[in-house]
This record gives C-alpha cells, sequence and structure tokens, in this order.
C-alpha cells in the first residue's frame, strides 16, 4: 500500500475482504466499514486521493502494453440489484482513461448467445493487454439466475462452477489479475433504494418491475451466492465481498483492490525501444 | 448554449469553428482560442464547469435510450501526431460515466481489415443507442496518410470521398448525430510536443520514430486534410477545425460541441413504463 493511502487504513481492506476457507455469506455484515478509519466525509477525501494514484498507476500500466507486456485485469462486478455496480462504474472506473478501459454489461443472453455454452460470449469479451476490463455482471450470472431460475438443468448449473474456475485459470495463465466482486448489500436497504428510485422521476428510468420479482427471491439468491462463490473462490482468482450499504465503502474498496492489483506488478515507465539521442537529431532537423 | 457556460463564452465557438464555404485550412490560425472570454485559469474552471453539464445530459441521453430512444452521437477526432485528441479523451470524454461510451482506437488496418473495404471495419464500431461513440482515428485516415502514402490508387482515394459522405448521411439517418473534429496544430508546436516527449523518460512511450517520419510529409498532411475537409464537410455532418496549440481551449471547444449536440437534442428524462404506484405497492409488500 502506497504512504499516502495508509493513514486512511488501519488494515490492508484486501485482506479483510478476501473470501477465504469457512466462508459463510450470511455471517458477513453490509452496513460495516472494514480497515477504514473514518467515516463518509474522510471516504470522499481518500477516494479523491486514490483516484490520482489509480490514474497514474493505470497509465504505466497501459504504457507498458505499448512494449509488449502482456498483463491484463479484470474486474467481475456482480450483486442484487442497486447495490452500486454502477456507482462504482462511475466513480472508481471512471477515474482513470477511458482508453485503458474495456467495459463490459452483460445482460439476458441473447437468441444468439444462447445457442452457445455460457462462456462464449464472456470469452470474447475478455480485456485486451494494458487495459482492466469491467465485467458488469458477468459469466456468474449463469449460475446466479441460472440456478434461482433454473434457466439450465442442475447437472449443467453443477458443471458450470468447474467450467468457470478453468476458464479463470486460463485467464490467469494469460496474465490476468482476476478481481472478483460482490457487492454485499442488506434487504432493508435494498427496499430502500428501490423506494427511492419509485419516489425520484429523475430515477424511474433505473427502475425495473423484474428488480421486485427478483428481490421476492432474496434468500435463494444468498445461497446462490453462497453457492457460487464457495466453488469458485480460488487463491488465483479471489472473491472480495464487499460491504455495500455504504456506498462510499464500497467504491473506496474496489478503488483499493485495483491499487493493489498495480503495486503488486511493480510497474514503471517502459524503457524507450529507439535511439533517443538519434530521435532528438532528427527531430531537430524537421 | 445554458445560463452558466455563457459567461465563458462571447460567441457560441460551433458557429465559429465549424467549416463553411471556401474553407481554407492554412489560414486557420492554431494558436487562437475563438469565443472563448479568457484565457489558461479560466479555462479550467470552464471545463470542471462544462464536465457536470455535459455529464447530467449524458446521463439523461443514456437514459433515453433505455426506453426505445434510438439517438447517439459519433465524435471523430483526426489530427497531426501529438495534437492532442488523447487529452480530449481522457479530460472531456472522461468526464462522463464510462458506460455511456463507446471508444474505439483506429490504428494500422490489419491483414483481414485490408482485405476488405475501408469501411468494413468502421462500420462494425458505430456507437449503440445512447451512447457517445469516439472515434479516435477512423475513415478517414484512408483519405489521409492513404492519399499521402500513396496506400491505394488514386482512383480509390477519390472513390472515398463520396462514399464517406454516404456513410455519414446513413449515420445521420440513424439518429447519429455526427461530429468531427481535427485537432488544428502548429508546426513549431508539434515540434515542441515531440521534444518534450524525448526529453522525459516518463514520455518515451508515447514517442514512435514514426512521427518525425510523419512530420517530413506536413505539407502533405496539411493538402490531404484540406481537400477532405471541403469533400466532406456537409451540413448533417460538418467538420469543426479547433486551433488545438492550447490545449485547455481544443479540450473546452470540444466540450462545447458535445454539449451543445445534447441541447439541441431538448432531453428530458424518460416517463415511467410501468405504474409508478403499483410498484410502490409491490415494493412495499416485499
Amino acid at each position: 500500500m502506497s504512504t499516502r493511502l495508509e493513514e486512511f487504513w488501519t488494515t490492508d481492506p484486501s485482506d479483510l475482504l478476501r473470501v477465504g476457507d469457512g466462508f459463510v455469506l450470511s455471517a458477513e455484515e453490509t452496513d460495516s466499514s472494514p480497515g477504514f478509519n473514518g467515516g463518509k466525509s474522510l471516504g470522499a477525501t481518500a477516494l479523491a486521493d486514490g483516484a490520482s494514484i489509480l490514474s497514474e498507476l493505470q497509465e504505466k500500466f497501459f504504457a507498458n502494453s505499448t512494449t509488449g507486456d502482456n498483463r491484463k485485469v479484470l474486474l467481475v462486478l456482480q450483486a442484487m440489484d442497486t447495490a452500486g455496480k454502477g456507482g462504482i462504474v462511475r466513480h472508481v472506473v471512471g477515474a482513470v482513461d477511458p482508453q485503458g478501459i474495456d467495459y463490459v454489461a452483460f445482460k439476458a443472453p441473447t437468441k444468439e448467445e444462447r445457442e452457445h455454452d455460457f462462456l462464449w460470449r464472456i470469452k470474447k469479451n475478455v480485456p485486451r493487454a494494458g487495459r482492466i476490463g469491467v465485467f458488469d455482471r458477468s459469466h456468474y450470472e449463469d449460475v446466479l439466475i441460472g440456478r434461482v431460475r433454473s434457466l439450465a438443468p442442475p447437472d449443467e448449473i453443477e458443471r458450470r462452477y468447474g467450467a468457470i474456475n478453468q476458464f479463470e485459470q486460463q485467464l490467469v495463465d494469460d496474465d490476468t489479475t482476476v478481481i472478483k466482486v460482490m457487492l454485499h448489500l442488506g434487504k432493508d436497504e435494498q427496499k430502500s433504494r428501490l423506494g427511492e428510485r419509485l419516489e425520484r422521476p429523475d430515477k424511474h428510468w433505473k427502475y425495473n418491475p423484474g428488480d421486485v420479482d427478483e428481490r421476492l427471491l432474496w434468500d435463494d439468491y444468498q445461497e446462490a451466492y453462497q453457492i457460487a462463490i464457495e466453488r469458485t473462490a480460488t487463491p488465483d482468482a479471489p472473491w472480495y465481498v464487499i460491504p455495500a450499504d455504504k456506498k462510499w465503502y464500497a467504491r473506496l474498496a474496489v478503488q483499493h483492490l485495483l491499487i493493489d492489483a498495480f503495486n503488486a506488478m511493480d510497474l514503471d515507465w517502459p524503457t524507450a525501444d529507439f535511439d533517443v539521442k538519434a530521435e532528438k537529431a532528427r527531430l531537430a532537423a524537421s
């Protein structure tokens, strides 16, 4: 962790939030702010500070890809409706250069997509070298809504956990840092957020009657998350379960995971693959 | 123009920068700031103010696409090296939600792309409804470097101007606001910027010996721009030639073009396509 950030955190949140053995989703708090030494107002300061750190690291990361560095980052975002995926994209990912982002939102699969294996559309959208790929929903939908709504037979759902682990291991082997995030929202907090969308005409477009349909299956979804996370949390492709009732905290935590990922890469500016002195002479003569 | 922005501008820059009859590129200044009532420092204030205006308009624009509005915006960015395309993407486009951006950088065409018509790869990358498409370089390369470097026979280059006009008219007919921007950089300013990239190790990755090769053909490129712009500036798909020696001005001007495009759409939040009262009752019971 960089010195500038250390003042805000008492403990590296990556360690606090990473899913380990014996994980029980229902035992995880949704309204806490693990490791952060302050409240909402200090959180805003920390987010702005982190944005400039992240942006600089991302530029170095991207720069290296122009000279052959093959590394990528993939941030997978999963959550119940209103948990704040959009805010993460806007306020965390949005702080870096749009050129460095491969963002993709996975909606209900199209007819064509349904004719292929569930990973077909996913594999087409993995990030390019030097990019932060962002999956706004992902292949995990196929073991979440897929399981809860029985969109596939039980043995197919069962097969998918292994297929996901294999796929993600391939990504890791291909120099991808995989960061899987579940924004963990409380059921009451969701009710309040959906209520706000219904109260405010400028938020109506974000509301979908289907959101309440899914809400009515809350416990089934929590169970599906429990199973998905425990079956696919690996040392190389870990899950982070992030308390999401406090939007400011969830944003900070995800920002921190990205900063940590870049710090672990030990990035520096790439060295010139041309003769600097000769180029100066050519430029001077031009 | 919104009231908040009017204080910064003496004249709508869209009108001042839009290419009209009798356009002569060589007569256009590169170091001026047409219509802006201030210098660099006020420019920074205006850019921050404009960013929040643009961001709000973009959200409304995107919101409407979720209820069937088919409109798109396409921003085409063309310029000599170092003119500041990257800064426009980062500081102007980067101010809006990444979910609302369809950014694509067109590099030298691949072997597969060269086996198709020059518009093949372009057509595959036009923006989706509710998005701001950004072409970082574009089909215009095929009549710029294409012409200067004789990458295609003269009659094929000649054919392309008409093909571009026809293609862009199709985009317009399909509800796309097409904004074509040439960042107009002075030759001396380019020398200074390339020199800075050579001086600073953290900028070496942005330098390419090929940049000087192209610089040696400066006059040919200016002529190719002159021809391309006069052949393809139409009322529906206008060109804007933006003085680019002052980075802060070019960013402001492009930001303003986007704001103008959204203001012309007369955007409002979409009305709910569900029964708000009934949904409130369902939510309360959930």
